[in-house]
């Protein structure tokens, strides 16, 4: 049996993750792969914190660059995290011929475009399975299974963290900051969160699942991201009597010519599967024109899930190297020379559906005052509630929208504001009828 | 770029959809192979019907054997259906060193095992995405996702007939016969409907899942089948009272030794992400030692999510052939000589909860009679439920037991059926806690 050599770069929670993968599974991967996975070395700066693993005859080095410049090592696995240092590892690991797999998202979508003219240059593998979505196999459902669809559109929720804090709001009525506490004392959120809560971590995935989806660039820059830090037990309530929950979603979508890629929070109905997705879990639908409404749900983070993701891709180069081939699948799923440069639509022109909670004053003309301006700019109310009575005398007014334009929407709301009818920023969630 | 030659055998609805992805996505699936894929030839005796498909250059004719002849043809994709003719044309082609793609579940769970072996002596490639799932991707995701996983179980819902049905009766309190008509009336099942209702095509697809779960040998026979004949609108009523969904389940689960497989009705709990799996759509839960639970949903069956998966299959192996390779995975999942033959846990060894249903005479002693003899048997009973009372005199008594032993429960449902307490057979449904 061929014996493939693995170098790992970065023993840190993935990288301890893939190392247990490589060492405990060696002959279930034998068996499924026909390849003997030699983790052969590991490096970080760290070599002394015992990560409870028993390394055998793997060594663990303080010296990525040993690693990248092992002529033996064929396959090497950035878990470094981080644009730097992992940039320049994978870089320097293409030019000595290596293949890399990396779960490293932030990279992929700031730089994944030149790393992939990097691979075709020195005719390596890159790849990145564990890079969204955890576990859920999407890059390979996107590239692979998908091959023959056109894909419509794509919803995910791909940050635990955030629905860990949605579903904890919305099951005990927590305010924001004490989930989020909640969150972080339960390991499910970082000490410092703001690339997860504030949307970041989701448009990174965002634009890579775009790129494969559509044949497009990677580009994260025009990806408009908004975070939950502003969700109240309130507007969750108010969704439910809806039928709606509220859920940060990552919302892909081609048209004629352009594509929607935005992330916000949104309220989806109880129809729609995304809304069962609870607790830390994950989930992407997508709709494409030959299956219809699809759907993968699993966990999308954690030292295993993202491991095995990490591992599925080692698997796939490891078969390629046996049958003596490689490149086998283009990188962003369509020939690197058929891949296009396709605008993302400015969030000023989309056109969606609009929940909107103002903190109205309790006198009479309000609802006049806030329908009359919202009719100005051509934003027509599906249905209007006027819920309860705040001890301070104001009463929140939630209307929910047909189909408006959002800079219409924006612009009428800076109007209304400016009224003496409502107090302080009303609040707006974007609705999305179907996942 | 490379031209590879494709021939469909069978023009029904299957191989249709087929034919008008490969003639109507022809400029994506080159961008996403680099490979032109080239419909050749379709076979099938009835060559005149209008399929509403503009053919161009692709020939059709009435023999299939012209088909497989043909020495320009490379790919073989059966549609023909059925486990004779189809039997016999997938082994000439591959006798003829074509590579043999096909959506046959029955024929791959009957005579599976045999066609694995015939493709390794004539090294080609047999490829059946599409038989378990429909658009689905559940063979890939067991064989290359899941790779470094230990598979402990999969539990699945993958008729869309007996969903649908089944969703009705929950739904409206239709009976089944009237459910059954209805999705007759709507086309989601067929005039003939016994190899869905009664969980044969589910026992199919549970025999291919099995074994590229698990390394094994595909074994149809040994699986337990039941079907959904006998669910009531008042089983479902009780089912949902007490928290569960009924859902016909294929459930596959390995232990040390052996491993479990079996079809029939059960219930879920509403917290499993299956029970929200309704109208004809599919789902399949895998629990997998690296991954937690993960979950795919989609649509089952229908001509072009099927032809979706189909095409799946036809790109991998083009991508093979533009490789300079075939092979590259293991059509099980495992290398042949490592793929064990497991045995199936037979059914009377089976331990798990039940929902027990009795038509009781409203008299005196029949809950100590009833109770009295499942305790003989070691069956112990979470919870009773005397519900309602019938014009007729009788009442139904629903229970639920704690874990027990499958033979001990249908021994002491014969010894209960022989009293005077109960009016006719039982109603008995296993219950999963988990998926």
């Amino acid at each position: 049996m061929e014996t493939i050599n693995i170098g790992i770069l970065g023993f840190g929670v993935v990288g301890t993750g893939v190392a247990k993968l490589l060492l405990d599974k060696k002959t279930v991967l034998e068996s499924r792969t026909g390849a003997v996975l030699n983790l052969k070395t590991i490096a970080d700066i760290d070599t002394t914190t015992d990560r409870g693993i028993d390394l055998g005859q793997t060594r663990l080095i303080d010296d990525a660059g040993g690693v990248i410049a092992d002529p033996d090592i064929d396959i090497i696995v950035e878990t470094i995290g981080g644009e730097t240092v992992a940039k320049a590892c994978i870089e320097k690991a293409m030019a000595n011929g290596k293949h890399v797999v990396t779960a490293n998202k932030a990279l992929l979508a700031g730089h994944g475009n030149g790393l992939v003219k990097l691979a075709r240059k020195n005719s390596v593998d890159l790849a990145f399975e564990a890079s969204c979505g955890g576990c859920m196999p999407i890059i390979k459902t996107l590239r692979e299974s998908l091959v023959a669809n056109h894909i419509r559109s794509m919803s995910g929720i791909l940050n635990g963290t955030c629905n860990y804090i949605l579903t904890k709001i919305s099951q005990d009525g927590s305010e924001f900051e004490a989930a989020l506490k909640n969150a972080q004392d339960l390991g499910f959120a970082e000490a410092e969160p703001s690339l997860d809560i504030d949307g970041h971590d989701t448009a990174h995935k965002l634009a890579i699942l775009n790129s494969l989806a559509h044949g497009m660039e990677i580009n994260l820059k025009d990806i408009h991201v908004e975070g939950i830090r502003n969700i109240t037990p309130a507007d969750i309530k108010f969704a439910r009597e809806f039928g709606y929950t509220i859920k940060l979603l990552a919302i892909g979508k081609i048209h004629d010519d352009h594509v929607e890629a935005r992330v916000h929070p949104t309220m989806i109905p109880d129809t729609n599967p995304l809304s069962h997705v609870d607790q830390s879990m994950n989930a992407i639908a997508v709709d494409a024109d030959a299956t219809g409404q699809t759907m993968l749900y699993g966990k999308g983070a954690g030292m295993m899930p993202t491991a095995s993701a990490v591992l599925s891709d080692i698997a796939d180069i490891a078969r390629n190297m046996i049958a003596g081939t490689r490149r086998r699948m283009p990188i962003l799923g369509f020939l690197e020379d058929h891949i296009k440069e396709i605008p993302i639509l400015p969030m000023e022109e989309l056109s969606t559906r609009y929940y909107l909670r103002f903190e109205a004053q309790d006198h009479p003309g309000v609802l006049s005052t806030i329908s009359g301006i919202l009719g100005e700019h051509h934003i027509s109310i599906k249905s209007v509630h006027q819920k309860g009575r705040k001890n301070n005398g104001r009463v929140p007014v939630v209307m929910i929208t047909h189909m408006a334009n959002e800079a219409s929407v924006q612009t009428a709301l800076t109007r209304i504001v400016k009224t003496d009818s409502v107090v302080g920023n009303p609040m707006v969630i974007r609705i999305e009828e179907t996942a």
